[in-house]
């Protein structure tokens, strides 16, 4: 059973999921991070000491929990220096739980499908938290770290956790950055970017009532060419938008055509 | 004051508005579809007569309203005959108001910003309603009528409203796309789509706390090459994918750094 669990990680996912844990009645024993205010910023928010030193580890946690950019995990593993019976994971989408082998003999994946940031607090009750891990007992024991803090527990293995965290750089990062366009051709003709707030909210509502092929609407959909070609000529000045908006049209229409076709 | 309407036009935009306004109290007196069972179907919901007729159009409504596709607008006023001073009003985002200039003396521009399907009812009461009129008088009765219907009504000029829908398309249609390739790629791993509407969600919800700017996260904000590359190498088999990942990673790096270095 875990109680307790070592933070190793300051950044976006680390400060919400400690937060979470803390709230769930899973003592954080200690953060750390590469940057001691990072550490000292988070650690105060959860009552746990902290350090941007590895070696000064606290030995005995239930689980160290690996919130890092993917790129430093490599590195805090090759520095850490543990009982090798220690509960290890990392929180990542792309890596491979094999990046944590021969390191420990108890690892694993806690990976909670979702988009994070320091400042906005987030609900992890409906979460999706996928778990992988390299023996049946430790599977057992992250589900029920998940259940602490989320109805949706899932076994997923590191290829299709790959497949996940692509599907969701399309419906996050990608549709966050379509936000960012829209409230800067909103701006530039000093409309307000609340005007777009309903139509967002109501498109990300409409895929719990209609597959998302279902539920597209729009000029790309109807190839409606002279609004296609109106619009592309507004972007005049912002080439690569230009490009993003001929792309995303011409594969709107080739999906619907082809879902119209193969499977209606 | 207006207090009936003929609706010209049975498609998604024209049965939402039809029903909104019915459930309000104010009158649909007739439906027009070039399609009699596109009419009738419309028709039935609201109680109204239905025709596929032009020149059968009643004579005596308070408004028309035309509520069919861009191309289809221009003939329709060209095969309507109406009295001169009827009110007549088309509910485009792309089309000026000017093309209704010629047909009738009293008219104007009523768009609901949203996204419409015919079997999905929609809440209108916080959907903005941009309207236009060729003089203020029509102004007040279309704004009295938008009032009826949500709280949020705005004169919007033609130009303006372009604009509108240009970034309407980005943060409706194809953010929509964006919700279909993440169908797909789960589908092709035999994952369910549910695992990704939390995430969905809290994104289209976290800019009601932060500008999107400040909301992106993700492998190209952190110009995350390893990443990156995985990804676009998972997407070998979807070429139009693997262009449509690498101009929005692009695109998304150059804003953000434009944005750590203009904005903050």
């Amino acid at each position: 059973m875990i109680e307790n669990v070592v933070l190793i990680g300051a950044g976006n996912l680390a400060t919400q999921l400690a937060q979470a844990l803390n709230e769930k009645g899973i003592r954080v024993k200690q953060v750390y991070s590469r940057k001691i205010e990072s550490a000292k910023q988070l650690a105060d928010k959860v009552n746990a000491p902290f350090t941007n030193n590895l070696s000064q580890l606290i030995a005995d946690a239930d689980i160290y929990i690996i919130a890092v950019k993917d790129s430093a995990i490599q590195e805090i593993l090759e520095n850490l220096n543990l009982n090798e019976d220690r509960l290890i994971v990392h929180t990542a989408g792309s890596v491979p739980m094999s990046i944590l082998d021969g390191f420990t003999n108890c690892y694993g994946v806690f990976y909670p499908l979702q988009t994070f940031s320091k400042s906005r607090k987030v609900d992890f009750s409906d979460i999706p938290i996928c778990i992988e891990a390299n023996h049946p007992s430790t599977t057992m024991k992250l589900e029920k770290l998940g259940e602490r803090l989320s109805s949706s527990v899932n076994q997923i293995n590191s290829e299709e956790r790959k497949s996940l965290h692509l599907a969701a750089v399309f419906v996050n990062n990608f549709v966050n950055h379509f936000y960012s366009i829209g409230a800067e051709i909103l701006h530039d003709k000093k409309l307000d970017f609340e005007l777009l707030k309903p139509l967002i909210r109501e498109t990300a509502e409409k895929i719990n009532a209609l597959h998302p092929l279902e539920a597209q609407t729009g000029p790309a959909k109807r190839n409606d060419q002279s609004i296609i070609n109106a619009q592309l000529k507004m972007l005049h000045d912002k080439p690569e938008y230009q490009k993003i908006y001929s792309f995303v049209t011409e594969s709107i229409f080739q999906l619907q055509q082809k879902h119209s076709h193969d499977l209606l």
